[in-house]
């Protein structure tokens, strides 16, 4: 019992330690040697959990996914306009990719692995496109904004938000970003 | 004379395979023996051009950078209306990152080496911000819409179109975006 409490933390130390690594190194950068070494567990600690930096990257993918899939239930439970909820789980997205480190690593490996099957987006982009299908049946989007565009506009926001952070930039600043998105750049004659 | 044009073309031909080569594993997984081989040189003669791995980056970053400088150019010379020209500046730049291997290479390198200084951003961004402030001046810009958010925008949606291009998406999808960006997504009176 107390073994498979200590597996168990030792587990977790290494997924936490591999999102920082990987995050910090990008895939190919990551080493197993450092991530033994910043969760303080021996190599072979480390390969009775996971068989190789592979199954690793899996398992902090998974988190970043099970972090991002409890707030997308979080504001499917608040409920309310629809156009509202999409800004609020946009924006809760930004704070995730700036805050949680598993959710920033499981963004860049979907990228950097793109074989790998175990994808960030699908964690929220298909509640993103359901809260706009909504949206647009009540009547909520302005006549030319097509679901499918807006859901795309999203993405490209919050891959670019992600990027951005990694250049020094802060998640932050998507709320006035997210405010231009809702009512546009341009005046109205323009 | 013919040794100095063979010179030029060998350092082209790295350059070129340098890009490639980053694009496709990043700064930290390229490797001199590989942009060799691609390059169809050897290292002696990288070595001749190129000290090491961060010289040979900071040229592709150079490249990509004149190409983009070209752009912003080719964009102020036509004129016109201060906003079209953001978008066409926009749109444009999300082509070169689609099909120039050195812009985009030039793109990745900025967050994989934000401590190198050379920053592709630096070739286009300050050119958004002073269209923008001139559509401001001219009342083409929404009254709710300040030039330096819009900028952030446009680098938003940028750096996702190269993040997304990645992914397997196409910078052609910018379109559609860029006109919900000027008209927003928001129905009338939501």
């Amino acid at each position: 019992m107390v073994m498979q409490e200590r597996a168990v933390r030792t587990r977790e130390a290494l997924v936490r330690a591999a999102a920082a690594e990987i995050d910090g190194k990008g895939y190919a950068g990551a080493t197993l040697s450092g991530i033994c070494k910043s969760a303080e567990v021996s190599m072979g600690a480390l390969t009775f959990h996971f068989a190789n930096k592979s199954e690793l990257a899996d398992a902090v993918v998974e988190r970043g996914c099970e972090v991002t899939r409890e707030l997308v239930g979080k504001v499917a439970a608040d409920g309310g306009c629809a156009l509202r909820s999409v800004g609020a789980l946009t924006l809760g997205l930004a704070r995730l990719l700036e805050e949680d480190v598993a959710v920033r690593s499981a963004a860049l490996l979907a990228r950097e692995r793109p074989e790998a099957g175990s994808d960030w987006t699908a964690a929220w982009l298909p509640a993103v496109r359901e809260l706009l299908e909504s949206a647009g049946e009540q009547g909520e989007l302005r006549a030319g904004a097509m679901p499918v565009a807006v859901a795309a506009l999203i993405a490209h926001l919050l891959a670019g938000a992600e990027v951005q952070r990694r250049c020094g930039g802060g998640a932050n600043r998507l709320e006035p970003i997210w405010e231009l998105v809702l009512h546009g750049v341009a005046a109205g004659g323009v």
